[in-house]
């Protein structure tokens, strides 16, 4: 067994309102960075865990995602590296 | 003026608590994942923004950390990638 670091990004699925990023990008042209358009604020999670193989850490992290981390309604999950920790 | 879209990493510094990756590899541990290690969470912000080049898309997003995005005291942050929309 090795010791996987896997970064998953989680985002609220396109077409659906993203309240959060609104007010971040309400706040950004406020503070006058008024060349600022679309914002999306999702999660960055980062699970260390065991595994045989990076491929076998990766479909244990998109079971985790399944399960767990991301609403499947709501939002979309990638994951973004596993890398040897 | 070029449209790029900026990824944010922002993540608790490491040596300060993250009760909410503490909470996310207990509900893991309870859901059959008995491998995984550390969880940290953090946020994951894309922000689409006009600027003359990369270099200067990458400046902005920078600032627009610093002064709003991140908690200096608490978080640190990565641009991700900049690229062209």
């Amino acid at each position: 067994m090795t010791r996987f670091r896997c970064a998953i990004h989680i985002v609220p699925r396109r077409g659906i309102l993203d309240p959060q990023g609104k007010a971040v990008a309400d706040a950004l042209h406020s503070l006058g960075f008024g060349a600022v358009g679309d914002v999306r604020v999702g999660r960055y999670v980062v699970v260390d865990t065991d595994a045989a193989s990076a491929d076998a850490a990766r479909a244990s992290v998109t079971a985790m995602c399944e399960k767990l981390l991301a609403n499947p309604v709501t939002e979309d999950f990638e994951i973004a590296s596993v890398e040897q920790a």
